[in-house]
C-alpha cells in the first residue's frame, strides 16, 4: 500500500502544482469558489477516497488520507484541504454509514463526479459548543420527519448537495440521548435556505447560516439510528478533528518553508535576519512541535482504522496543530515584517486561516477540558 | 491643567461618540479616509495641539495629548489614534523645530486646516529597520536638494501635504552622520509618486510606496542641520513610539471592554463563558500590562517634556503596550469564537491593526535589541 500512496502523493504533486499562490489569494479576495481545484481532485478520483470500493470509491485507509490532506496543505493552504476532508470525511464516512442502499449509490455518484461539496450541520446560534443544547428540532409524523431550525458556520452549505444534519428527535432528554443525523441534498428542498456569513477565513469555501424551514426528510435519511445521532456522528467529528491537525501541520510545512526562506535571503544590518536566534529559535521550536503533533494524528488513524477511540489523539492533535500552525503564521508575520501585511506576499491569507483552525472545529478550550476531564481525570469546570 | 486636559477629553467623548463600530469598519471595508472625522478633530482644534502657541496651536503638553490618544483609540480604534499622531507628532513637532518661519507658518496653517495629512518617510524597501543605510539621497547643486529614492509603508501618503523625508546627504558614512530630514508639501512636487499598498492594516489611512524623482527642495526644507538629520528626527520618534503605546493602550481598553462584555454575557453550557478562568485570568493579565505599560507611557512623557532622553520608556512602552494590545485582540477573537471571525462584529478589524503595531512604527525586536543592547548593556547580537 505504501507504493500505491506515494503515487497518489507524487500524481497530486504534478497535477496542483500550478494552483499557485495567486489562484488562492485570489480565490480568497474574490470569494469564489475554487472549482478548477475541486475539478482536479475528481480527475485524480481524490473525492472518495474513503469510501468503500464497493461503492465506486477508493476504499483507502484515514492514514493515506491524511498524508494527501497534509501534502494538500503544504502546498495550498488550508482550504484546499478543507476541501479533501469534506469529501473525503463529511462525504465518504457518512455515505459508508448509510443504511438505504438508494441513497448511498445516490450521493456516491454526487461525490465521485464531484458535485457533491459535503457539509456538516451541527451548530446553532445559542448553543454554540454545547452540541447536547440545540433546539433544531425533527419532528415525526406520518412516515417522515419536519426539520426545523437554523444553523451556523455551515462550510460549502450553499453549493453543497449531500448535508448531514443534526436534530434533536426527542425532547427532555439533555445529554447526548435524543439526537438524531439526517442526511439531506439541499438542492432539493425550497425550503433550506442559506445567508453567506462576510467572514475572513475560508472565503473562497465560504460560511453559512443555513435556515430550515419544515424541511421534510423520509425515515431513510437518518444516519445510524434515531435518537442516537450522536453516536453516528462522533466517528466523523473524530476524523474531522484529526484531518484538522493533517491541515494545520500541511499549512505548518507551507509558512515554516515560506519564513525560512524569507529568512535566508532578507538582509538587513549586513546578514540574513534568519541568522538571528529570536528568528531561529521559535521556527526551530514549530518544527519540533509540528513533527510531534503528526505522531500524535498517525496514532490516531491507526486506532480508527482499528475502530478504537481515538478520541484523544484527534482531541490533542487538533490542539497541538492548530496552535502550532498559528504560531507559524504569526512568526511568519514577523520574519516578514511590514511586507506581511501585504496581501500579495500571501502571508496574512494563512495568518487568518490559521487562527480559525483555533477555534473550529473544536476550540482549544474545548480540547484541553476534554484532555483534562477525560483523560487526567479531573473535576469538570463547567 | 489638569481641567484644561478634563474639558478635552469630555468635548472629544461627546463630539465623537457618533463616530461608532460600523462608521470604522465601513471606512476599513471601502479603504475610504476617515474625512468626517478628521473635520471633527479639527473642529474641536486638536489637529495642532503640540504645536506651539505663537505658531497657532494649543501649545498643550505630552502628555495631555497622550491621554487623548489613548482615549480616542479606546473608542475608535488604531487608526482614530494614528491620525492624532500623525497630526501631532508628525505634524506639530516636526513644525515646531523648522528654522524657516515662512515654511512654519505655511504648515501650521495647513495642520490647523486638517488638511495637512503629515508623514514621516524614512523606511525603504532594501535598509528596512536598517535606517542608517537607506539610499535615497539629496544631492546639492546650486542652492537647491534633489532627492531621489523610494520610501514604503508611509501612512497617508498620497493624501499629505506635510512630509518630512529622510535622505542621505554625505555619502561614505555608514552611521547616523550625513542623514538630513527635508520638509516639503508634496501636492506642489508633482515628481513625489504614489502607489498605493493593498495591504491588511490601517486600510482607512492607506499605505503608499513613495517614489522621489528628482524632487527639488531648498534649503530651507532643511529640518534641524544638514547632515544631523537623525537627531532631528530621533525626538520625533520618540514621541511616535509613545504615541503608539498610548494607542495600543487605548485599543486594549476597547478589546477589553467588548471581551468583557461578550464574556459576561454569552451562555454556553449554562453559564457565561467568562465564568471560566480560562477566560478571565488572560483578561485580567492583560489589564495589569496596559496598565503597567501606560505607566512607562507617562514617565515617558515626563522626560520628553524635561528634555530628556525617553528613548528607554518610548521603546519599552512600545513594546509591552503592543504585545498586551495583540494579545487582548487574540483572546478576543477566542472569547468570540466563530463570531470573531464576521466582519460586522467588529473584532477582527482590531486584531489586523494590533498586529501591525508589533511590526511598527518599531518591530519588537528591534525593541528588545535597544533594551538589550543599551539598557542592559549586552553585547551587540547584529
Amino acid at each position: 500500500m505504501a507504493e500505491v500512496l506515494q503515487t497518489i502523493l507524487n500524481a497530486f504533486k504534478e497535477a496542483t502544482s500550478s494552483f499557485d499562490e495567486a489562484y488562492w489569494i485570489n480565490k480568497d479576495r474574490s470569494a469564489s469558489f475554487p472549482s478548477e481545484y475541486l475539478s482536479k481532485l475528481r480527475e485524480l478520483e481524490l473525492t472518495a477516497m474513503l469510501l468503500p470500493q464497493s461503492l465506486g470509491g477508493a476504499g483507502l485507509s484515514l492514514y493515506d488520507y491524511l498524508k494527501l490532506v497534509r501534502l494538500s496543505s503544504s502546498m495550498h493552504g488550508v482550504e484546499a484541504g478543507d476541501l479533501l476532508m469534506a469529501y473525503n470525511v463529511f462525504g465518504s464516512l457518512v455515505i459508508s454509514n448509510l443504511k438505504s442502499e438508494k441513497l448511498a449509490e445516490k450521493f456516491s455518484k454526487l461525490l465521485i463526479e464531484g458535485v457533491a461539496n459535503p457539509c456538516v450541520a451541527i451548530t446553532e446560534p445559542q448553543a454554540g459548543v454545547d452540541t447536547f443544547s440545540i433546539s433544531t428540532q425533527a419532528e415525526y409524523k406520518n412516515g417522515e420527519y419536519t426539520i426545523r431550525g437554523k444553523k451556523i458556520w455551515i462550510t460549502m452549505a450553499a453549493n453543497s448537495r449531500l448535508m448531514t444534519v443534526l436534530c434533536r428527535t426527542s425532547k427532555n432528554q439533555k445529554r447526548s440521548f435524543g439526537l438524531t443525523a439526517f442526511v439531506l441534498d439541499p438542492s432539493e428542498h425550497k425550503e433550506v435556505k442559506f445567508s453567506r456569513i462576510n467572514d475572513i477565513a475560508l472565503r473562497s469555501l465560504g460560511s453559512y447560516e443555513v435556515f430550515f424551514d419544515d424541511v421534510k426528510v423520509g425515515e431513510e435519511a437518518i444516519l445510524g439510528e434515531r435518537d442516537k445521532g450522536w453516536e453516528a456522528i462522533t466517528r466523523v467529528l473524530n476524523a474531522e478533528r484529526l484531518s484538522t491537525a493533517a491541515i494545520a501541520c500541511g499549512v505548518s510545512d507551507l509558512l515554516l518553508k515560506k519564513a525560512t526562506w524569507y529568512a535566508s535571503n532578507r538582509v538587513v544590518f549586513g546578514r540574513p535576519i534568519g541568522s538571528n536566534q529570536a528568528i531561529q529559535f521559535p521556527l526551530a521550536l514549530c518544527k519540533a512541535c509540528v513533527e510531534a503533533a503528526w505522531r500524535l494524528v498517525i496514532e490516531g488513524a491507526k486506532k480508527f482504522e482499528k475502530g478504537e477511540n481515538a478520541a484523544f489523539e484527534a482531541n490533542a492533535s487538533a490542539l497541538l496543530a492548530s496552535k502550532t500552525a498559528y504560531e507559524v503564521s504569526d512568526i511568519a508575520m514577523q520574519v516578514f515584517g511590514g511586507m506581511s501585511f501585504a496581501v500579495e506576499t500571501g502571508i496574512e491569507l494563512h495568518w487568518r486561516n490559521a487562527r480559525l483552525l483555533r477555534v473550529g472545529p473544536v476550540p482549544e478550550q474545548m480540547a484541553l477540558s476534554f484532555i483534562a476531564h477525560n483523560v487526567l481525570g479531573l473535576p469538570r469546570s463547567f
